[in-house]
């Protein structure tokens, strides 16, 4: 982009607002928050994977003292929860899974409470148990829901566009595999924490790291039997989500109804344990896809069926197919596609949305068959991906309309700093144990906010003070991102002030204006349009004022840097607050707030799931050279590189913390991790034993920030939060297959599994 | 008002929205407040009235275990506080009164401060003090500031309307009579209390119990030398104020430097004995006034000499004389006045705002002179105030323009109440040692805002959710008074719902828009307004998306009760939520967000003292039969009756709140209450020394709310707060001086005072 304009906040690497707090420990955490007589709560889990409720005795935990309350489903609402109302907060008939809660106990300490547990008796009767979805599709398989009969979940996802059979019959070349993806978990810092309390009108505080706090509000509304407006929702610091407090769980219904029983507030956290067996993960996927083309390289079909293991109850984990079928339709050019899902109750824990809302999983396939296919083709898999690539203008099956798109550049320079020319395809120069091969993978995300919802809006508040400070209220909410300082930049550009002149109110549902919640990728887009929107209305009225002040007409005027001045006398300037004060302090004075709502032109998609969702989409690309250790399996990435149409960088510096992070993420899920779940037990509940990437872990990494200047997006941005974690996976198998010469399916490359490979392909005998 | 509106919560007797939280003990005050790693403050005050401070040697409380700063005036900016900048928060040179703040200490805990504070080591050369006012005028007294010759403050108010001169010469009756108020206290039961604490970013969030947020923040900004965006103001429950948190005071600053210095949050909290030793009073006044009439009683002039004592410093109370010649120039119909004033520093404490900000002082000379000039008149006192008596569409002589004025029918109800044509001037049928009287007294005061500032506004931002219910954010603060309840009912019946539906957020400087503070009767009124057409601008929208959803004109829709229905056709009804529900739901989505800002049409008095400073004005009266115990000096109250002019009542319980807990400041102000101080010393700083009512020395009240339906009040209310504490020792005084037939000048009307007038006048031989 070689005509952009300076802007004083945007494109500048502001440190996020609270870094200091957060840094120093200042920062307040659902943990950390004490109120007045508070109670701490604990949750009884499941000893049995699946079986009948015969009894729970509480009594003698009742007579604990320092116990204030002990809670079982008889305690609870009789209203079901969950997005298809399939589960219940306490268990009372049936327990399906290892994390199904059965009683709950507030105390004057956790120590107390923890106690009591011990001393409710619970007596089962045991019912056979299935764990494995393609198991639990067969005939006579133990039934988790008697009303899903095959342990088939009611949501069900498919759509055919163009004439896939046709397609196949006049492909020159067809592949077909099937690849398969863990259980992964999101590994927040921040535990599941939240406190209620109710106040004397009746009314409920939850303090909660929900992502979402006005669905919140209505869905813990729904349980408790109450109107929303009756629940207030304050958030706290929030130490990370990624998808992981997108729902409403169990857990935040069984802390509001002990404050309510006990008439106290009560804090419920989990321990790293809990956090690791009773929260929900990435959902774990078997993924078949057959997918064609002509000699030339075009692309012809795509044909994915998709088994997910629902685990006992549905939560978002289940929808992920809506988001799987994006890259499946609409990564690079691909006329006929056929997508169909099978989602299985089995007897494991649920899982929910994580980054990337399935669109890793997705993704994986999607590329790593592009590596297959142009193998198959014997193109060069650089070349094909050129050959198909998304371009703006497009629109793709599902009806989703490109408008920027820097995937072909995003692509181009990762292969040039991968030096795709010398390194690809090197296998025959290479020998001894150590084997480099190099790959790349790219990503189709949206970037424009996703209408998933009936609404996917934000509204924003801006409050001017006397000295030309602001407060920015929005709706959205900041997970750790930097969104709010990000925010703060878009807010204080509009306004012609500083990002430190900001202060950005976003974690009361009481003051705060709708938003929908913090997912697909959509804040900087959607809250910062809001952001503008309510900024350029105080604008254009500071404006006027300055106009009669300078007595220059206002369209010669302009902000900056704290100052009013004219465009074409530069000796006409004007601080900012003094307009704003000569306004205000006067007979008939003014004050300077004003609102605005963001709701974006987008559609939802109709029964065939075609609809524009959002008004620009997200690309990136991904390469990563590796070293593979012949003798023990170990794959070292040598180097990655990303880069990421972003539309603009309001924040370079944080969003090259989303791409690390993003990407820290990828190599976990890549090579790293794994929840072991044998029989519906979570085997390695603890960071000893599950391995997410540290800081050691991490390779070298270039990260380009491609600008397309979206003209939709606030000071042109997009989203681009959960790219970095979407391609990584596939570019770092890529990168496998061409050290090794032979194609990895599932996921992690775990030393031992790439070694057996290995040993499998004879690649070095022994 | 015969033909009144039926309003849905206009009217009612709503209890306040956090009264049970009250009640119960769930309302956070700000000696609640625990923040993570929070020390406590502790302030070292003189031990001299009038000193030269010769060293301070902190240098033992430093090493004591669990202090964490000793601060004195070297730690503190060198800039002086205080609204004409003579005091400073921690003395450095001099001390000149006992609540000299000299050194303060934080530590881990009060105890730890306090042992600290006894440490500290202060040398002193003592230095001859003045503790009387009339002293401290003459000549060769000792000198409070240099820079003050002859102890007057610099502050000075002075008016003369008309002719007084003449008026005096040619009036058939002139009396005059000097009168002395004391020391009074405020009393709240919420102790001073705050809390500081600075974040990463150099920000200072102050919990304050402040009526005041935005000019404390610019006070405090001001004596911290920082930018007054750089301090967040968060005012928790407030214990009561009645003005006495209408200034910013050292303590506050202290914490804030304290918090500095120690990097963590700091608390300070008064004990009650500070709070009575340290904390500004109800300015002490003597008040010579001269009053003329002709023979019909036609009153023709009033001629007013106040002497102030402003103890040591300048607070707001050096400025109550703004507000003392309001009674002066305009209650009661009087065309010449002059008033002039000597505000003169003593060693004393120095004085405050308190509840009717001087009226009561003023209004005590005045009302208790229309007594004794009736008397030399030989005319009924009741019949001397109806002559002239106030009148819709008068101008007084300062200007003020009187729209709706119910005074009359006060004055009037009152008289009938009290049985005044049979009860009053009945000394000669009385016999034995028990004598009755009756007498009332009226105020005049501002009853829609007080423009003293360049600003007398108040923002709102009204929030609509989809179900109905709002979120009122206001500019304004309840400090006790209910007026978050008051705002509730105004805002829900704007839109149609009910006043439970409404949330109150009135307590965060970043997040609500400007006002200029609780003080002046102020807040329902004009934050009442600025409530009303925030929601009127959501009304408009909802009554244009419901006209689309009905098929119904706008204008034959109204909105009630939570629905939206037809006037003309009753079948046509939605649900309100419905409306909001179908108009954010949808694409090109609505949020119902709207903002106002209400700056009344008033204007600045000029340099004479002339200008119509409040949009309406409020008028009562009150009255008084009363039973002195001629034995014992003892005055019984019999009954109190009040008829008051609150254009509406929006809430007659808080009203009748209002006025029962304003009358027993103004029977304390009238029989009980007086704050010892001798040398500069408070005599009686405890709740066992200092004689205010309790509900046992409570007489029955009988309250008339009288409703003028002030046309530019919000939905016809006028301010009405602090009329139940004005009139009250005038009527008192009025009604003893009836049983015993002679007048006392000074108050409180304490038994051996009245014994020993008893006594002098030989009323009962002994």
């Amino acid at each position: 982009m070689s005509d952009k304009k300076e802007y004083t906040n945007i494109g500048k690497r502001v440190p996020k607002l609270d870094a200091v707090d957060k840094v120093t420990g200042k920062a307040v955490y659902p943990q950390d928050i004490k109120l007045p007589g508070m109670l701490y709560g604990k949750i009884l889990w499941s000893e049995q994977a699946h079986a009948e409720i015969l009894e729970i005795d509480t009594s003698e935990a009742e007579k604990l003292s320092g116990v204030k309350a002990v809670i079982t489903a008889k305690d609870m609402p009789p209203t079901k929860m969950g997005i298809i109302q399939d589960n219940s907060p306490l268990k009372d008939d049936k327990v399906r899974s290892l994390r199904d809660e059965i009683a709950a106990v507030a105390a004057v300490d956790e120590d107390t409470a923890e106690r009591a547990l011990e001393l409710i008796k619970v007596k089962y009767k045991p019912l056979s148990a299935v764990f494995d979805p393609e198991e639990a599709m067969k005939d006579g398989a133990p039934q988790v829901h008697a009303e899903a009969k095959g342990n088939r979940n009611k949501l069900h996802y498919s759509l055919e566009y163009g004439d896939v059979d046709a397609a196949k019959a006049e492909s020159d070349v067809v592949v077909k595999h099937r690849f398969k993806l863990p259980f992964v978990k999101h590994c927040c810092l921040g535990l599941h924490s939240c406190v209620a309390s109710w106040d004397g009108a009746g009314k409920l505080t939850m303090y909660s790291p929900t992502q979402v706090p006005f669905l919140y509000q209505r869905d813990l509304a729904k349980v408790l039997q109450i109107l929303p407006s009756m629940i207030r929702v304050i958030q706290p610091k929030i130490g990370g989500a990624f998808g992981s407090k997108l729902d409403l769980y169990p857990n935040e219904v069984i802390c509001a109804v002990l404050a309510k029983k006990t008439g106290r507030p009560v804090k419920l956290t989990y321990t790293r344990e809990e956090e690791f067996k009773c929260t929900p993960s990435r959902q774990p996927a078997i993924i078949d896809i057959e997918v064609g083309a002509k000699k030339d390289g075009t692309l012809t079909f795509r044909d994915v069926f998709l088994i997910l293991d629902n685990g006992a109850y549905t939560s978002w984990g289940a929808t992920t197919p809506y988001v799987i079928m994006n890259p499946v339709t609409s990564l690079y050019k691909c006329k006929n596609i056929r997508f169909d899902t099978a989602i299985i109750y089995t007897n494991n824990m649920y899982s929910g949305a994580m980054r990337g809302y399935g669109n890793p999983q997705g993704n994986f396939a999607v590329e790593s068959m592009m590596d297959i296919l142009a193998e198959k083709l014997g193109m060069d898999a650089l070349e094909l991906r050129l050959k198909n690539c998304n371009e703006p203008g497009e629109v793709t099956p599902q009806g989703m309309r490109v408008t920027t798109c820097g995937l072909r550049e995003c692509i181009e320079t990762v292969a040039k700093r991968l030096d795709w020319a010398h390194k690809r395809n090197r296998r025959d120069n290479q020998t001894g144990t150590l084997r480099r091969g190099v790959g790349l993978a790219s990503y189709f995300h949206v970037g424009g906010g996703a209408r998933v919802y009936r609404s996917d809006g934000c509204g924003a508040i801006v409050k001017m003070d006397d000295f030309g400070h602001v407060t920015l209220i929005t709706g959205s909410t900041d997970i750790g991102t930097g969104s709010e300082t990000v925010l703060a930049q878009i807010t204080a550009e509009e306004l012609g002030v500083r990002t430190e002149d900001v202060t950005v109110v976003n974690n009361d549902s009481a003051i705060k204006p709708w938003d929908v919640g913090v997912h697909a990728s959509r804040t900087t887009f959607i809250a910062g349009n809001a952001a503008r929107e309510a900024a350029a209305k105080i604008k254009a009225r500071i404006l006027k004022k300055a106009s009669e002040m300078l007595d220059e007409p206002e369209n010669k005027l302009e902000i900056n840097n704290r100052k009013v001045y004219s465009k074409t006398n530069p000796e006409q300037v004007i601080d900012i607050g003094k307009v704003i004060r000569r306004a205000h302090f006067r007979e008939h004075g003014e004050a300077f707030v004003a609102e605005a709502f963001y709701d974006p032109p987008t559609e939802m998609q109709d029964k065939e799931h075609r609809g524009n969702i959002s008004v620009t989409y997200g690309f990136g690309t991904q390469g990563a050279e590796v070293e593979v250790d012949t003798e023990t399996g170990q794959v070292r990435i040598l180097k990655m590189v990303i880069a990421n149409d972003v539309g603009r960088a309001i924040n370079p510096m944080l969003l090259e913390g989303q791409f690390e992070g993003g990407l820290s993420m990828g190599i976990g899920y890549a090579l790293l991790e794994k929840l072991v779940v044998e029989n519906g037990e979570v085997k390695n509940p603890s960071f000893l034993d599950y391995k997410m990437p540290t800081v050691k872990d991490m390779p070298p990494i270039e990260i380009v920030l491609v600008e397309t200047d979206d003209p939709a997006g606030p000071f042109g941005a997009k989203g681009a939060a959960e790219g970095g974690t979407i391609p990584t996976a596939a570019a770092i198998r890529n990168a496998v297959a061409d050290a090794l010469g032979f194609h990895m399916l599932e996921l992690p490359l775990q030393p031992e599994k790439v070694l057996n490979a290995i040993k499998a392909h004879r690649i070095i005998g022994d």
